[in-house]
């Protein structure tokens, strides 16, 4: 199926840190028919470098991001679910951004656009949901990132939501994973073309940005996946090459390729922005306690992390399975065999896709009943 | 004790690329005495960043990096054994690498400096030690890279080798810790005051050399000990900057503090050709395979890991011992139990400690029997 990216506007969002942004553009796409009682309607969330392009095929031919998850038949059943998937405030894919014209100096905001949060990003969700007339959403999912967005919406909009199902996600970013988001913004920022975000119209950080990304491939990635991927294969060579003008190992070409390609697609300020989201989310931000935070969902649950995922261990989705546990809420959680690492979510499908379906199918059920 | 780094000259030494570094400096300092039957010397060889200043206190009044396991009573006892540590072949401490004059143009190699092998490095270690009018090493011993230059010297010099402790370390560098080298050193070449590693007498990569030290130091410690060190802490505030000029986190002021200090002691280049001899070595390499490799070894061993390292993680470790053992070797393995990660072998060495003090003294005991 050939899919087509809308965009709608609003007039204002006012964000957690005070600020507001005026007017604030949403791009989105969806996937699926809306049913008449708009008892079926599913919104998928991406994760850092996504895009409202979750599934099908845009006009470039390029598949969704999560199409292997979403479609006629699959997890996310096209035939039964309306599926919405919308690119996150703060981005650079047609959703209002850095990269975006600031309407007080007509030229992009650049570092005037103000600090985000992942609950800012919900807030705009939310929306674009009461703009396509749906009050009470069937499921909120995503992976990662994705995830802690359906964590915030669980908690902010209670009311709005049936059921989430936070993927290869945390209630909290460690200092670990702060560390690495650090990293990424010291790169991109250590680039003399940044040139405090004033980039536009002329030449992008592209090494501090391909830099950022190196790092980030390396975290999605597993040691056993990296191992069988790339092992200590050397790249067009029988030996070592010592020097340094030619690439020695195939990871190494693979990453530099991973962040060059990178450039093309994604806004280093968006980097910016969002991994700063990220960092500052703790889902129990303003209520005192993980558990008093998920006590407000009333939604039920379908946690899933996977074994090799490091950069956002199980442990991480297990705080979130306990906390909703411990408040008597309703919360299925597996943590399934997987050797790729945190990309698993993206990639290794096979068994997420049963249990996705099956928690959907027995959603819809409830709410039928309800 | 105060020490002091001396330093000799050699001709010339032959590299594994087929070049020559004519003359080769290298900077050692040693402890303790050497017996009359010059049966109590022990090799201590250092990480990726560290120098010849191993023990004791240097004119500056700084420690040594391993000055809590070297000294008068300590694990390598200074009353009993003669610890010798040496600067590695492309260091910037006092051994020639790419910040030292290069004869054949009065000025710094730079990137003309030849590509290193940890077998390069050893093969220089070996003439310091036949200068020292050493026969036989009572011990080699390093974590990390030390480990991986320990292993080096227990096949390549065998009859040199009494006994060896390779920690924390690994027979080959795998598709992870090649990538983690990789983006540090993309870091470092993407920074313009690189120039192609032509940069001495001017201004060095400091932003490029500062993120690859942040990357290094998230693979140095452990999600748990950034846990218990910063958790989500905020810097000198209580709450969000909601900005990018003030720092947060704490964990995001200590990577940049970090960061910025390390290019106050370390070249940039040097950086660029230990970490691709890092990324080279394989202890394997000509042998055919790591048990063929580890045959050769008529050394006994302690391999010591630890259990939040996941920079060089236990099974790899245990790769050494499991090649050893096949070929009917002596080997002792002990993975101990610590939060600090791959930090552990410099942090957090009490029972470090009693394994290498047993062993050592069971090693002087055997050699005099021999």
């Amino acid at each position: 199926m050939t899919v087509e990216t809308k965009q709608v506007r609003f007039p204002s969002v006012s964000l957690d840190s005070g600020a507001t942004i005026a007017p604030v553009d949403v791009a989105y796409q969806t996937y699926g028919q809306l049913n008449a009682q708009r008892s079926n309607a599913i919104l998928v969330l991406h994760a850092f470098s996504g895009d409202a392009h979750a599934a099908g095929i845009d006009d470039s031919g390029k598949p969704g991001w999560w199409d292997n998850m979403i479609g006629p038949g699959k997890a996310f059943d096209t035939n039964i679910y309306y599926v919405i998937c919308s690119n996150v405030l703060g981005g650079c894919r047609g959703t209002t951004g850095p990269s975006s014209i600031n309407p007080e100096t007509g030229r992009p905001y650049a570092m005037a656009f103000p600090v985000i949060t992942i609950g800012d990003m919900a807030r705009v969700q939310k929306m674009l949901i009461d703009h396509l007339g749906i009050e009470r959403l069937l499921s909120v999912s995503g992976g990662s990132m994705g995830g802690m967005q359906a964590l915030e919406w669980s908690v902010a909009y209670p009311d709005s939501v049936v059921s989430a199902i936070p993927i290869a996600s945390t209630p909290r970013h460690s200092a670990q994973q702060i560390a690495f988001n650090e990293v990424g913004r010291q790169a991109i920022m250590a680039d003399p073309d940044w040139e405090n975000g004033e980039y536009y119209g002329k030449k992008p950080p592209a090494r501090g940005l391909a830099v950022a990304r190196m790092v980030g491939h390396i975290t999605y990635m597993s040691d056993d996946s990296m191992r069988e991927k790339f092992g200590r294969r050397l790249r067009d060579k029988e030996q070592f090459g010592y020097n340094f003008s030619s690439v020695d190992f195939e990871v190494e070409s693979y990453l530099r390729y991973r962040g060059t390609q990178f450039v093309d697609r994604f806004d280093a300020n968006s980097y910016l922005y969002i991994t700063k989201a990220m960092d500052y989310f703790d889902v129990a931000n303003g209520y005192g306690s993980l558990a008093a935070a998920m006590e407000r969902s009333t939604a039920r649950f379908l946690v899933i992390s996977f074994t090799s995922d490091w950069l956002y261990p199980s442990y991480q989705s297990q705080e979130v399975v306990r906390a909703l546990r411990s408040r008597n809420r309703d919360v299925a959680y597996c943590e399934l065999a997987s050797n790729y690492g945190h990309d698993a979510f993206l990639v290794d499908v096979g068994e997420q896709t049963e249990l996705v379906r099956g928690f959907l199918a027995s959603s819809l059920r409830e709410r039928a009943h309800a």
